[in-house]
């Protein structure tokens, strides 16, 4: 039997999860970045980790084929390099290199929301499907797209930036330097800040009472479908406004792109129905029927775990297995 | 020596060129397709066009590796099925079957954009590069995607409808069904159709003198540009506004596919500088950085070869060569 060992290095924590040959997650272990205290101390934290993980597993690590890992920003997969993570306050890191020398394992690194698809497409809810375009709200708004088994890169490995496409109407600036950014509207952190401009202009909102003097910038995404629940007029219209954007940049996708099913993770897909139905409504409205009628939709099957599944898989295809 | 025949078959005319194995166009013959008598009428006549060009050339049938053919609309590559081309009046004809039976040569079939595309790719304009966005600017807006030397397809070989995505303030039905079609105003046909209507509305223009009675209808993109060259308001405004329109559409395929070049071709190409700098102005303005600054934007090589030199080109590749 062999393994495969699976990471991903977010800007909170470090998950290394331990798959089968298939992708079965065996056992996991999660640990704080401490990305503050630079990317040295996170790699020498990594090689404890896999370690632990193996002797947690009771694994030998000669049956281990490689380490696959997930890290946020622009990655150069081919060389193993983060060009540029914003969340770890990397820039031009010699990961794979530096996780290889300590391991002493081969490793391959990609973005994380690429890796966190792959997963979904190779064992999760986009399983059989040839084209698999998956997103995941959250901090930002994240894309990757599929073919028959293969990650599409684009030139400089670039592709699927959902999030920065621009739609009129959204007023808020990026912090890629333009305005107007899908994620600066549709995430979790555009959703709380809809509710708080909405509130800050003087829309009354069952979200001012549950402030109870706390500052508006303590109002979270998770709060405004709380607010929903309630029946709240203010949060109806920002979920709604939110999945109707959501709609009308997925149709550009889906025109482009052509995927036979679309996969929807992260956080922010927590607030489910409430975005989805407005979403799947300008969705429809704004594609030509025949993308429409051969499209499936559906929620990630992970919240957490595709990530680390879809970083072990890859590496294993990477090994050319 | 091998060759390989390319093949275009327009609404208006087919085009059938012989090309060397390096796709190198030795000589073409041109008909027209006479799409009205129906389907069995244009298989006959294309039978009889290899042959003319064969014997044009000297060349021996059994020294032609296989025909690669573009036809419009939308096309199962694999089955060799011409699924519904509208411009044709074909729909679920067995384009790569019927001239295969004809001509006893293996026949490989793909929509016309894609070949073209292809052709620019491999010997045009976008040899060299990785990652090729083209498009065509005729009576509607297509484009197609080739990563390293693969086209990309997407589900239901689908992927590439760029003149089907919706821009705001497009305010024309589009014959797919929905309003606002970005080709609805940025084709051949939507420059034409953009003049008429500001015309129509009574902004005043050179181009109603130059009428001398004939009907608004009657105007075409060509006519908008020889307006603009006259220092027409009207005009000016046209091609702006469909460049700032191109530009906009552009710029999300761009997010979305990370191209290393973008190729324009299609006769709305001759429109040039009065519609390129306007689209790269806003195509700037309404990308990430990082992508406008990889990017290289060239027309189109050929204006007519392209396509049979790309057919011919993807036979050769799918013959497995």
């Amino acid at each position: 039997m062999s393994y495969l060992i699976g990471m991903d290095i977010g800007g909170t924590n470090i998950v290394c999860g331990l798959t089968d040959e298939n992708g079965k997650l065996l056992d996991k272990i999660k640990e704080p970045t401490e990305t503050a205290k630079g990317s040295g101390y996170v790699f020498d934290k990594i090689e404890r980790m896999v370690g632990e993980l193996l002797l947690k597993s009771g694994i030998d690590k000669f049956h281990v084929r490689a380490i696959g890992v997930g890290t946020p920003g622009f990655i150069d997969p081919v060389k193993g390099v983060t060009v540029f993570a914003g969340n770890l306050q990397w820039r031009q890191v010699h990961t794979a290199d530096e996780i290889s020398r300590r391991t002493g394992l081969p490793v391959f690194i990609d973005n994380d929301v690429r890796m966190y698809v792959y997963g979904e497409a190779i064992c999760g809810a986009a399983q059989g499907f040839s084209h698999v375009l998956g997103i995941t709200i959250g901090t930002g708004l994240a894309a990757a797209m599929i073919n028959d088994g293969k990650l599409y890169y684009g030139g400089g490995y670039m592709a699927g930036e959902l999030g920065h496409i621009l739609l009129p109407d959204i007023p808020y600036p990026c912090g890629c330097g333009m305005t107007g950014c899908l994620e600066t509207a549709v995430s979790g952190t555009g959703i709380a800040r809809q509710a708080r401009d909405r509130i800050a202009a003087g829309q009354p909102s069952v979200l001012q009472q549950w402030l109870e003097g706390r500052p508006l910038e303590t109002i979270t995404a998770a709060d405004v479908s709380k607010a929903y629940d309630a029946g709240d007029a203010m949060a109806i219209e920002v979920l709604n406004h939110t999945g109707m954007l959501l709609g009308k940049g997925l149709a550009t996708a889906v025109t482009l792109y052509s995927p036979d099913i679309i996969i929807i993770g992260g956080g922010g897909a927590l607030a489910g129905e409430r975005l989805f139905a407005p979403m799947r409504h300008y969705l429809q409205q704004s594609v030509y029927s025949g993308y429409w009628e051969r499209l499936t939709i559906r929620t990630a099957q992970w919240i957490d775990d595709a990530g680390i599944v879809g970083s072990a898989m890859a590496a294993k295809q990477r090994l050319g297995a």
